[in-house]
């Protein structure tokens, strides 16, 4: 024998200790878990792709982490509490071990943040850019996870956080837009996915999803679900930087903030969460509208992006 | 509104209808999953990358469902049911939509063959590589799961299928090794997950793996695990072309059999599975000894290859 292949060290190394009870030490081809009595099981499954989801010589701790907190903003999405995630990890060649070493720390700073272990996942090469898998496995009471099905005419549009600070935080990033103190570009790389905000709007939300697309992209899937209309007042959403094109900024994504249809009688319990009233939904077919001040529609013809072309 | 993006109109048209109920028709950000009572979730994850673990050129309805069955073949390992996946896929620009209607066909096939559901996923574009990330996810009564921990000095190995043929289907597929009529390159491109057989050998396996990595390296990860010994008498692995190098065929890697200790009164409960009895775990530390006819050690130096050099 000439000793484990180096993958099994790699692994071992930098991320068996990340594991949790349920990743039998990532020893075994799969991990165990009994969730708990009158849970229901909410899972997501995200990707990135150095070049296109992050910049390549992002520092190697934030990678993983942005990842993993992608994917918790879809379980705060449900009202889902984390449980644990498996991760692949497709690498180029050469990868060296300081720069595993750091991607592993950030991924032990954030399961000791959220809450959540690694149950497992698979290492392999690449000739292509760096390429990361994250399924993440959350519960919420049964009956209670939050859909994108639900709003209704009348209901109100409520956000949390700013918006457009994946957008502003891509330009501070790439040195494109000023940030004296770095704050933007640590939105772009370290999203603050909000998982409490979340849990405390079940029963709440009608719908709700997090914004990943860009605002009104966003909105107009939570309008074709409901089949209802969405009227978006320019001045109430929540922005960084005043200066900016609020088109860009609601159109830009990646801001894995919360964007929900809550009725208006839940405004008090919204508000005190931290929320902003952005606009109504409104009867009519599925159609997103923005206005400004004086009421003009200033919808832009994109309403966001897409990762395919 | 400009109409929903590409994406969205990529991911409902192939692979909403692949979805499961709790896939939620692949609208919401996350999947729900209600586990049955009395059952213990399995979860797994791989990945491959076009050019490393499979051809690129390789027909499309193959290549989703080869990652399919890889995992399959974890749930097997640990006699595991299937239960549902998640799939990530990094698409380079331009594929096209044959290409993915192709891709989705062979996922619905072995959805229906292998009882299991698509509950959510993720595509991206990359400028590298397609690369595929795929978690399953597999339910076992509780306490029943298989580990790769128990082998004990004593217990038969034993092997299920043909070693071998995944790198004879390797090289046959690149036109390198006889294949007339075909059958070793679909072995490959489409490997037999032994979902039935892990499930029988509950309770009778002390420990298994399945054979991706070469049967001599995973071999040794059970003995690793168990703390013994393993001695392989070359002329009983079960082998599709007995003019190969044992050694190649033993150390080749992609054959997902399953590779499992049972104890010696159980003997005849895995040949009735058509299982072959290969060798035996001895006392001893960790080593993989493979003998010839006459007992002489003929171990190769490399006992099996990893995906990370």
């Amino acid at each position: 024998m000439s000793g484990p292949p180096p993958e099994f060290g790699l692994i071992a190394r930098h991320f068996a200790p990340l594991a949790g009870p349920g990743g039998l030490g990532l020893l075994d081809d799969a991990a165990l878990l009994s969730p708990p009595l009158g849970q229901e099981l909410v899972l997501a499954a995200d990707a990135m792709v150095a070049g296109v989801h992050f910049l390549p010589d992002d520092p190697p701790d934030t990678i993983g982490r942005k990842l993993l907190r992608v994917n918790l903003s879809d379980l705060a999405a449900m009202g889902a509490d984390p449980l644990g995630y498996l991760m692949t990890i497709a690498l180029p060649r050469g990868t060296g071990d300081d720069w595993l070493a750091g991607f592993a720390a950030g991924l032990a700073e954030d399961q000791a943040r959220f809450g959540l272990r690694v149950l497992g996942g698979d290492t392999v090469s690449t000739p292509g850019p760096l390429s990361l898998s994250l399924t993440i496995l959350g519960t919420v009471p049964a009956g209670q996870a939050i859909r994108r099905v639900g709003a209704r005419p009348g209901d109100e549009i409520w956000v949390s956080g700013r918006i457009g600070d994946g957008w502003l935080g891509l330009r501070a990033a790439r040195g494109e837009w000023p940030d004296p103190e770095g704050a933007l570009a640590r939105r772009y790389r370290l999203p603050e996915p909000r998982v409490e905000t979340g849990r405390a709007l079940r029963g709440v939300a009608r719908a709700m999803l997090d914004v990943s697309d860009g605002l009104l992209q966003d909105l107009s899937h939570l309008c074709r679900l409901g089949g209802c209309a969405a009227e978006v007042e320019a001045a109430r959403i929540p922005v960084s930087d005043a200066s900016a094109d609020i088109a860009a900024l609601a159109t830009g994504g990646d801001d894995y903030e919360l964007l929900l249809a809550a009725a208006p009688e839940d405004a008090s319990r919204c508000a005190a969460l931290g929320l902003a009233p952005i606009g109504r939904f409104t009867e009519g077919p599925p159609r997103v509208t923005l206005r400004d001040a004086a009421g003009g529609d200033i919808t832009p013809r994109r309403l966001g992006w897409s990762h395919v072309e």
